[in-house]
């Protein structure tokens, strides 16, 4: 999985993802610093994540493995939200 | 998810996809503001989507997570019509 | 899916893929207009490309939603010969 | 499969991934000389990796592919610990 | 699929794949001319490929269809040893 952070906010009316009232965010790919990237994707949330959080992003086929994507045309939800990331025993990221 | 701007027309008649009809796009890949990369994909289009318009695409096995793309060899379709795109509380894209 | 330029062929006597007499061709990643990008795979022909056509190459589970892949070790076929890219109005590639 | 080393743990409560006490490890992709990358991702861990260890990552849909993982939205497992690499007739990794 | 070049061998012991014996080689992408691009992946191997032969790797969901790998948490193998690579009517690789 990959590391991102919610940095905004998609809105598509005309959409053919079987979903309604899907909230798209947009997510910088981000370090375990929380340090963006600079590299946008759009990920289905369904962890309810906040602006400026960091999330952990399921990509591929296993983003339909939950109830509300099975067999649906998705490939990147929110599939956690981080709390803390330690690196080599010192923390890195905190949730405020 | 990934972002992408329409920028053209794919044509291919001889095909292996066995979906009659199938309309292609060309897609550059592009940022939260609709700037483009320079990095094309082609995908099949299933909701009408524009020239200059930015779309949601997904790619891989989701792809084929829809009735007319079930069992084929497809794997990037466009998925939604973007209409709006907000970044940290600011508008960044609106569709025209 | 991808465009990618046929610039050769790959001979494998030893293969697992349980695939008679497949033909597997050296293909070259391409933009719109053609312009080949130095980035080679292999993919299975299954619509008789030949040497410098455009082609349309589907990635990932999708290369096996064809009758002759179903169900064998293949992630990359070719899907259709282009005729014809058209980008922002203007012909950019054409099948000679 | 990717070479990865450890390099940290990640924490997240508020998750939909279905398995109770999952451990999520830092891991930093590596080469075969086990030199970090500097290209973090989040793998889930099934072997019980420490540490500084050098492993080998399954991504993609081959991830379900394990009791515990069966049909949950996870793409990168940690598949097995590496005792030693040789290249070309020399160890240039030994797990100390 | 992608070419690559054996340039090694892996050595795990405690490992989650359920696939007694299996072998396990260190691979450097390469392009067509078998130049190695310093870009290691780890394959199984199922057609006992040599050191410094070029193979032909399935990647993704394609790896686990085998005899061997279906069902199991793999996602690069060994599909086939390249005899000979073509490339323009001139040969650019051919097997020692």
């Amino acid at each position: 999985m990959i590391l991102g952070k919610i940095v905004g906010t998609v809105v598509s009316d005309i959409r053919n993802d079987g979903i309604a009232g899907a909230s798209y965010l947009l997510v910088d790919k981000c370090n375990q610093r929380g340090e963006k990237k600079n590299d946008i994707i759009v990920a289905l949330d369904l962890v309810g994540a906040g602006y400026d959080e960091v999330v952990m992003i399921a990509e591929g086929s296993s983003a339909r493995e939950t109830e509300i994507t099975l067999n649906k045309p998705m490939n990147a939800i929110i599939v956690g939200i981080i709390d803390l990331i330690d690196e080599m025993g010192q923390v890195v990221y905190k949730k405020y």
